[in-house]
């Protein structure tokens, strides 16, 4: 059993559920949309937990905030103008932001607390969050995607919750159709797809409804997120003009730091599981 | 907070727990060396707790035992002989003995009653201990391997607990060196190296206590495993003379079905992530 010194979330349906021992929550409020706290933990730095599921660490979100970046940045032959819909704790923007040839990056949350709360307990995530390519948007990501103009964005990170409440409607082949009448011909986009042992009907829906949106080909991108369920983490990649265009060399000679992300890991994380190769 | 219809384990030191939704308790003892316990749970099959540590569960073990066993042995250039350290739920040695070229595997768990209480409650992982091929000891796993004829063996896997308790001594020089000693020149060995993310030290010393003890060259495989601590788990090979013997062919074409493992999966495990490299 574990006690109020843990903070849990038991994911539905999962029959599992991620604890990270806590000294004391630094901070709730109930935003125009959701709930958000911010715990402290004994080992994991900060986590922030937006109604009731656990969305950032600061011990761990590298893993997920350069997965769901580099490569499809790498994928794109020349990435010049992005866009991150969700991602309101900024750590992906700052991720983009890294690929110097990136000329403007949009990120789009319609909760503007998520980002005012990630300033204060997550500062490092937010540290491009004032570089001049970056262009911070607190409004409907879905209704901005709709209105964007054809064929004027490159990448498309979709950095959302889960497929409930106000994030499913971006797990739906309308919002994908959106997503690839804004992206230039060689677009790429790549959206969070929830663990590959939890959830395969989602992530075989996800790739269909995209193929149906009109992307050419999609790959799903696999890597550890421990503060996830079941600690395995998916992000599928769309890619308009096809995704055999991987930048290995530039990966390899990136002028920038990262923890996680490679040349190796971008490969390895293509590799697909047996089970899945088999649906 | 979690009730008494979970089983949490909370690892000492990573601040961390994973939990299992639970029906009941199938099973209770205290065999000569550990407790033994399995768990019934609502999602994940049943569960075996040894010593209040998850070592298997029916739906994620496939995760586990087929990193332990395949990499290693489609590295070795012809395996024939095989001795297993621990692995007493025997789904190691189920593995083992899908390759046909395999003529003899050996188990060696100090415990014979983990090996009974897995045929009760994980019989599809000892649908093979009665193969022809197959030889169970319960012995000390040590003992063995010191006396065992020199170069006699072409893969040794240790699939032992963790590094505490009984199982502590197989996380030293001195028994790598015994292995060592008991591999034939092309000899590979394989151990479970713990989480990349919170168990760096121990990946580091054994690598190092690995080339200590002679073998020419170490490589990291990394896999996801739910029930384990971070979900992101890593086993250390180490070959006497080298690891660049990939059978890709062979795994390609492999004669038997996994669950994971495939060519693909094996390269992408090798990918070493930035943070280890930089050590």
């Amino acid at each position: 059993m574990l006690d109020r010194n843990w903070f849990s979330e038991a994911m539905d349906g999962t029959g599992s559920a991620i604890s990270l021992k806590i000294t004391g929550k630094l901070h709730e409020e109930t935003s125009n949309y959701q709930k958000i706290e911010v715990y402290e933990t004994t080992e994991w730095g900060n986590l922030m937990v937006i109604d009731d599921c656990t969305m950032v660490s600061t011990r761990d979100n590298f893993l997920y905030h350069e997965m769901m970046s580099h490569p499809a940045l790498f994928t794109h032959p020349a990435p010049k103008n992005v866009a991150i819909i969700g991602g309101g704790d900024c750590g992906t923007l700052r991720e983009v932001l890294k690929h110097t040839e990136v000329e403007h990056a949009t990120q789009i949350d319609i909760d503007e607390r998520v980002t005012r709360v990630s300033e204060i307990y997550f500062p490092e995530l937010c540290e491009s969050n004032n570089d001049p390519r970056a262009e911070l948007l607190f409004i409907d990501g879905i209704k901005w995607m709709q209105e964007a103009q054809p064929g004027s964005l490159d990448v498309i990170i979709v950095d959302s919750t889960d497929p409930v409440g106000p994030g499913k409607v971006l797990f739906s082949a309308a919002f994908y159709k959106a997503c690839f009448e804004a992206l230039g011909e060689d677009g790429v986009m790549v959206q969070q797809s929830e663990s590959p042992l939890l959830h395969e009907e989602l992530i075989r829906c996800m790739s269909a409804d995209m193929h149906k949106a009109g992307f050419f080909a999609t790959r799903l991108l696999s890597f550890p997120q421990p503060i996830y369920p079941s600690g395995w983490w998916s992000a599928t990649m769309a890619g308009k003009g096809g995704l055999d265009t991987f930048r290995a060399d530039a990966a390899r000679e990136r002028s920038f730091e990262t923890r996680y992300y490679n040349e190796g890991i971008h490969l390895g994380a293509l590799a697909t599981p047996q089970f899945l190769h088999d649906l």
